[in-house]
């Protein structure tokens, strides 16, 4: 079969592989879309970062040439001997963080943190090809009215909404989101559906600014060529009660903590190194900065507000690719086209 | 009458003042005893800090020179032509936090945050004096068991609980806390209360280590001699839930970052102004930077426990001096003397 296979920075490749024989505990998914996301994208432009090469992922077993792709959807093709509940011909959902099951976090349901986490697609073999093998906790059936393609967008959708859980942000309360890729657009769309009224986004890019408000944002900052400090000291000079940070500066970084009331929260959910902070601003202002990485046990509530009709998150959804141009048609593009959001890829047609 | 007036760093000193004419809504205490606080030193050694020196507070229309001292308690000896349920001999306890009453956070009942925050004893008179005029909102009357001794330690142990409260900290978790000065130390005999069984303490000094464990903590780490990564490493492998970080350093805020497991809470309750933090790191791990700035809420608490028994926070009085030798009897001493924790300074006598 067909897959995206990561060799070095700049070298994956489309390419023939084999699939390996599954395992009893493994579900083979045939694979309908699977989304292209930043992480991807960084480890094409300078990986290895989260890719094993030296050594094997302890849970996987894989390392480099891996195929990439974790944001993945599709239909159950074969089904291990050990596995129940799922069979031939179900439409599933794939969460791609692997877990070992008997860790401290494991144990208390905080899979996210598990002492091996890695994510299929990354540490092991993916969904950029015509067909995976998976783990078969990480599935999730979907019901008849969820379509592929907003299965295809679940994965950062699950991201957004940790990001918000990890937050108290409430009903009444207002927010500001730095970065508008598809992290900080899907956290608008959940704000707004989870009662915000009042949701900031800040962006350089007009077209992005424009999208967010189409999605519910109330008011939009141009990074680029405003000072968002001295706008939100105008436009909401009492603060917002929670920043989110989906862009990963130290300047984001820095104006988030500025951004909110005193108690106010910072979620820190885009990834960067070192950073500076004035501590004394932050505990005289007894400001939070909160952590998010990846998710937890949210999958079947992003699941059931699509199936309810209450849940768009295929709107991000700016192109769909096949897996033969993924590179060009769909990592170029992503990095050259800065109105492309989520691009989803398909082994061999665009279904719905 | 007498008080301690600040003028400027190094020049303080006890010296004959009139007491202003008691306002409407104010309280006049005699004043039993008064603690010396780690920021009336800072002021003292190299301040002003939080004193205001060329214009006046907006609460207290205060400025330098000013009577020091934040953490009184005493009797009530006039009342103010507007205060209601205090009457002349009453016992009491001062919060002297000034709050405006109007602004976002005093109506919401976060007054540690209010937009004019402030201190009596630093942006206003305060308590190293026989009498003080106090607004009566910051009076907790004292029961009959509750003594001085214990009220004039009520105030920092408003600093320690405040501090938990901000952590999610519970019965069965674990904590570690940096720094052994009055709020650590006083952490720890509240955690302790709170049902926390696993408490380790750090500091340098062996003698406030020891301290601590009579205190309740269950293990200490001498922060001087030994690498306290490695001593978690061997006694804690797993991290803990929850670290308090009391010194206000960055190398302890960058140990306190480390001690904790995935998902754990650094508190951050000592004062530090820019510092580095590794966010990658802590996304990753999902840790929380939680701020803590005095405290709200917690006075009555404090006093019922003490009431009841359950709470001895005057464990921590190292040594009780008269007012007219407060300085190199309490401020020096406390400068030179690490095994002197708390000092009270009484104007006239020691009673309990």
């Amino acid at each position: 079969m067909q897959a995206l296979r990561w060799h070095n920075a700049k070298n994956i490749k489309v390419e023939s592989v084999e699939l390996s024989p599954i395992k009893p505990d493994e579900v083979e998914v045939s694979v309908a879309y699977c989304g292209i996301c930043g992480s991807d994208l960084h480890e094409y432009i300078d990986g290895p970062h989260a890719i094993p090469v030296n050594s094997c992922h302890p849970i996987s077993g894989a390392y480099a040439p891996i195929t990439l792709g974790h944001e993945f959807c599709g239909t159950v093709s074969q089904v291990g001997a050990e596995v129940v509940g799922i069979n031939v011909g179900d439409r599933v959902a794939v969460e791609p963080e692997y877990r070992c099951g008997h860790c401290q976090y494991c144990k208390k349901g905080q899979y996210n943190l598990c002492e091996s986490m890695g994510f299929i697609g990354l540490m092991g073999n993916g969904g950029f090809a015509s067909k995976v093998n998976v783990p078969s906790y990480m599935l999730h059936l979907l019901p008849n009215n969820v379509s592929f393609e907003q299965a295809g967008v679940l994965e950062p959708a699950a991201v957004a909404l940790h990001a918000i859980n990890q937050s108290s942000l409430q009903v009444g309360q207002s927010c500001i989101v730095y970065g508008l890729g598809p992290i900080g657009l899907l956290i608008i769309i959940l704000a707004k559906l989870k009662g915000i009224e009042n949701i900031c986004a800040v962006d350089m890019s007009e077209e992005r600014r424009s999208f967010a408000k189409k999605l519910g944002a109330t008011a939009t900052f141009d990074a680029k060529k405003s000072d968002v400090m001295s706008d939100i000291e105008m436009y909401m000079p009492s603060g917002y009660d929670v920043a989110f940070e989906a862009v990963g500066h130290q300047a984001t970084l820095t104006n988030s903590i500025h951004s909110v009331k005193k108690g106010g929260e910072v979620i820190l959910v885009g990834l960067m190194g070192d950073v500076t902070i004035n501590a004394f601003y932050l505990v005289n202002n007894e400001i939070k900065l909160i952590s998010s990485v990846g998710y937890r046990n949210v999958y079947p509530e992003l699941i059931q507000y699509i199936s309810q009709g209450t849940l768009d998150i295929a709107q991000i959804v700016t192109k769909k690719v096949l897996l033969d141009n993924v590179v060009e048609e769909g990592f170029e593009s992503l990095i050259k086209d800065k109105s492309q959001i989520k691009v989803l890829v398909s082994p061999a047609e665009f279904i719905s």
